[in-house]
């Protein structure tokens, strides 16, 4: 059995990536620049972008961080985005979800200009996606993809199935695993709220993705031996023993399902920080493409 | 056992459109306009291009035809792309497929203004389409929805498998009959050429998709009593005893299949009309939408 370490994976690319940066600075090329937008003050939002603009340092990218109030309207926050679409040398910006209430997430999203949204969230992005063509991925998938690849993964010909059918993990994983690609050619199923008799569905299957966040949920007895899982769940639950108050949980039953699998992602430290190395990744093709 | 008739769905949605064309003539609102440009002589091509005019006539639309030499340039078809993008006048516009050699397909598809993008082929409509925002969708997935709403055929909760992979039909099926939608939320699975097992998934399905173009491929030890099948499969197999030299055949082996369905569309007659009932609509909406 195999612990998939996202953590040393998403350390490896941040290193390619700041290598890459390097090698640009001495060809006279400008370093990558990425810019993120926060409204209010919600904690793990901060603390999301927090991370994001670190690993900018790390990397060596230039990064603008715009805090904005949570008062603001959407006229405002529009013209923030128009301002950044604008801007020369901004190479890519995220707006950090979810949004206050009264503003419309969809508008802001559509708002951004395509080859700036490194999140891959707006429609032509996620067409060009879909369709196989050039586009920005976005990070969890992209992530999860990356992870299968450099572990060397099989998922030719195998039954995969995707727990979860949001537009920024399932959806798009379960088009990407199905495409004729290097981690694709799976045959993929796509599971949710309406399945009936899941457990007949992933005991079949070879690997398993889940994205429904609900701590614990896919039991020891709903897989086969072998099976290949990416936890994608991050559930914050209670914990007075954390200094926190709080520990990180994935969907997996792990410590049971550990031993049935082949391979399988911690939570914390399996998918969650190759998010931010994809993001990344993504910011570095978006200057690239300016050269 | 339910025969599917898409021959008189697709009258039904026809005679649907004309009344509403007469609606918008008598509010002195403006007819429909449909344009399709078809390059070459290609007999498949030409017959497609001619049904859809003639659709047109027996809705009220007015169209036009553009037919082009074999010969022309790629900067000379992008030429009269740009001409019908900007002529209001036309709402909507198809380019027929396949292109001659030497014309870059993606290029000529990405070059029709999304608005006027009736085929539903631009990656931003596929990316609306996937999203669940308004869009065009393609006229063949399209068309099978409408068959199963106009049936009444439940998809909630049913497994379905959707056979073939392309981006006209399997995926953009796949991603329809999965989304929190009317004829949506089903669990499904997307098999394509390199699923292994095909039969052992094929047998559990409520619901069967086949888009894979193999006259009979799909024999009656692959399905389970009751299932229900959509025929997407339009393959000409030689036949001397027909005036035309061939015969039209599905991907199902129907005198089988048949008996064991508990509703299945013919080919001909099934999906087939559909389509260009849909892209009908899709003309209509695309006129709608500019009042």
């Amino acid at each position: 059995m195999k612990i998939l370490d996202g953590k040393k994976i998403s350390q490896d690319i941040k290193d390619e990536l700041k290598m890459l940066v390097s090698n640009r600075l001495k060809k006279g090329l400008k370093k990558p620049h990425l810019a993120a937008i926060i409204v209010g003050n919600d904690g793990a939002s901060l603390t999301y972008v927090g991370s994001k603009v670190k690993a900018c340092d790390y990397v060596g990218y230039d990064s603008t961080l715009i805090k904005l109030e949570e008062s603001i309207t959407e006229e405002f926050l529009l013209e923030k985005i128009n301002n950044l679409n604008n801007n020369p040398h901004i190479d890519g910006f995220i707006v950090q979800l979810p949004l206050p209430r009264g503003i419309d997430e969809q508008k802001i999203l559509l708002a951004i200009d395509p080859y700036k949204d490194v999140d891959g969230f707006h429609p032509t992005n996620f067409g060009r996606m879909s369709l196989e063509m050039e586009s920005f991925i976005p990070a969890t998938p992209y992530g999860i993809i990356e992870l299968l690849d450099r572990y060397e993964i099989e998922t030719s010909g195998k039954d995969c199935v995707v727990i979860g059918r949001s537009n920024i993990v399932g959806r798009p994983i379960s088009i990407l695993l199905s495409q004729k690609s290097k981690k694709g050619n799976a045959t993929v199923t796509l599971a949710h709220s309406k399945t009936k008799n899941l457990k007949s569905i992933t005991k079949n299957a070879d690997i398993i993705i889940s994205a429904l966040g609900i701590p614990g949920f896919l039991k020891s007895d709903m897989v086969k031996k072998g099976v290949v899982i990416i936890d994608v769940g991050i559930t914050r639950v209670p914990d007075q023993s954390s200094s926190k108050g709080y520990v990180i949980k994935g969907d997996v039953d792990y410590q049971n399902v550990l031993e049935k699998s082949s391979a399988i992602t911690p939570v914390p430290g399996g998918v969650g920080p190759m998010t931010i190395s994809m993001l990344l990744k993504n910011t570095f093709l978006a200057c690239q493409r300016k050269d």
